[in-house]
């Protein structure tokens, strides 16, 4: 006999990030129970997902158009570009409204614990792409985590495109809004009073 | 034009419980960058629950076999009932590997705040099958929380069934296996303290 259908389910759910067996059995659970509602519509969406979405093959974006909405939205400005590590960022960033531009997702961020070089992440194809539309400049946003790995993509970035005509800037760093002094950890606490204005 | 097939797909994980939007996305976004392999498995494990499992007519409990595995396991004890208040803690006794009888799930508890009552519950289903088997007597374990609603719904059982000859026995109640006893509740103190033996 074949595994049994629920615990494969709950297997499945299992592997997803801050899934444990406890929850993945929980979740599952309350799915069964909404069987005739519930579970049919989860399983047309993934179907669904799995039928249309594609990666952009412009800019890395999750989307049911190729390209994406966003690389063909012509009320953005095609001449920012605002480089992110994952769709999950571009994701916030589009939440926050705050931005007209267009995106290039890299995939991840250089590495040298993971063995992450310029050649796994989307480098030579955001060069091709500043190098391919006209007319130039362009303004790269760099909207990079301040990790290590972050700040590292950030100075490779700067430095490979520091002969083209491309004005590269990166998100403000300081205190966040509502953000209490007191739980703050030093380094932001640091940074924000050296980047004081 | 319909909703975007990845946003459909987060709103319906943020229903589960235990999720919002914020891992909603996550799990979803984990799900896309594994489009190949996990999100089939996925599609494939979600239509093999909703062709195949059912909710067992004796016991109540979920399987792909009607009644179930447990119900039909001649080896088992059929002569040991276990009230259990959902599929959920069956599955945690089963997987104790301490109980050889079978079960009755009574999808829910007695409770005046929620009006449960007793024919919400499979209570009439427990006594017609209490009634229906032969030979008597049989025993019946109350595996219920020992919560308001949990003991409320145990008083009511051993009370309707007082006049069968059933032996009605719960769970011992105490201090948890590895419980620290600085960090148990006063309760569950005075309640073990009180059952010595």
């Amino acid at each position: 006999m074949s595994k049994d259908p629920v615990l494969t389910l709950i297997d499945l759910f299992a592997r997803l990030p801050g899934f444990g067996q406890r929850s993945a059995r929980r979740a599952v659970l309350h799915l069964i129970k909404k069987k005739e509602t519930l579970l049919p519509d989860f399983a047309n969406a993934i179907q669904n997902v799995i039928r249309t979405v594609r990666f952009c093959p412009v800019c890395g974006n999750l989307d049911s158009q190729s390209p994406c909405h966003i690389c063909m939205d012509n009320e953005r400005d095609g001449h920012i570009i605002c480089v992110v590590q994952d769709v999950a960022d571009l994701w916030a960033i589009e939440r926050s409204a705050a931005f007209k531009g267009r995106y290039h997702v890299l995939n991840g961020l250089l590495s040298a614990i993971d063995g992450t070089g310029p050649e796994e992440l989307k480098l030579p194809a955001l060069e091709k792409r500043l190098k391919e539309v006209s007319p130039l400049p362009y303004e790269l946003i760099l909207a990079l985590p301040t990790t290590v790995d972050g700040q590292t993509t950030a100075h490779y970035i700067i430095d490979r495109f520091k002969d083209l005509p491309v004005k590269i800037s990166s998100l403000a760093q300081g205190i966040p809004l509502g953000g209490e002094l007191d739980y703050l950890d030093d380094g932001t606490i640091r940074m924000a009073l050296n980047s004081r204005h």
